[in-house]
């Protein structure tokens, strides 16, 4: 799962089908410090996450089984917000430059 | 699903088997201020997209379920035509350079 | 769907099972301007592409279902020969370095 | 599947259904070196792996299957830990420069 | 399908239910010319591959295919072992910067 931080909200009147009453979020990915990686993406939310909220993301197939018995044609949601974080001092190195 | 603008259409009249009829368009990815990111690609159209429209684009596995009960090898999908976004003030860093 | 140029041939042997037969060619991942763009790849072909081609790709799992009643282990097919494309003049920021 | 090294736990109250007692670990993706490429993410945890381990991570649909009579909305889970890996000299460029 | 080399191997003892016994190879993608590109992973190999053969890989969810009846959690599986390639002359562009 990807680490993001919802940073706004999207409108789509015209849908497929199935997406109707779907919350869609604006997902900005972030890295392990809260830093802004990649761009921008939507995903579905039912958890009740709101913009400024740490948020883990699945993408791909996976996401669809958020409606088990009714797949519908979605790449990413939200699976958990993130109450806090703890990484091992110096098992990363601060000097990287981590290119995606 | 990640967002992106309809720029153009493709045309291709030898195909594999159920995707006869089935509207193509090429897609731009963009993020959330508008600005081109990334390769553009080419996506199914069920909703009545148009050149100009901003859309969302679902990739991947899941877009084979906009026909359910007869999945196609498609991998990605329009699942909506975007009315409006509405994104937090500092809630992303304008001076990163956001490669991906 | 990527959109992509055939420019050879790979042949190997010694294959999983289930492969045998299934033509691969190799596709060089182009822009909507036929530059290319990414690494290379090769992709299964049951519609008869042939070098030169400007193909649609579906990539990932939706792929297997080209054999409905047998899914096999690929994750690259050609599913359309491109004939013409059509891109809107100004939808695309020419002087923009798309970086993938 | 890729390498990693799990560098830290995450921690999320509010989560979809099916994700709770799930363990979850930040991994960094490193090269068969050992230095950190591409941004850390989020892994399901079922083997016991600890901070400082290297692990193999597979993502995407597959990753559900952990769960095999109940697929749950997850896209990257250690199947693995390494214990030790062997890399036949010289059949890596060192001098090479591998963006991702 | 992905080009690359098998340059190592890789032990897990503990792993998830289902890998045991299957063997594990680190693979370094090449483009066409057999240049490194982006970061090594890790494969399952039934057919025998072995330290310096190029071979093609599948990634994502289609590789769990290799068994059938039996799903497996892995996202890479070599599915062939590359007995020759051709690509035509003046079909990429040499000068080329292909980024990732």
């Amino acid at each position: 799962m990807q680490i993001g931080r919802v940073i706004g909200n999207v409108w789509a009147t015209r849908k497929e089908e199935g997406l109707q009453g779907l919350k869609l979020l604006i997902v900005q990915p972030v890295d392990v410090k809260g830093n802004p990686v990649k761009t921008q993406f939507v995903a579905a939310d039912r958890i009740g996450a709101g913009i400024g909220d740490d948020v883990l993301v699945t993408s791909g197939g996976s996401s669809r089984y958020i409606m088990r018995d009714n797949p519908i044609a979605i790449d990413a949601v939200i699976i958990g917000i993130i109450d806090s974080t703890e990484v091992e001092r110096g098992e990363i190195d601060e000097s990287s430059n981590w290119d995606d």
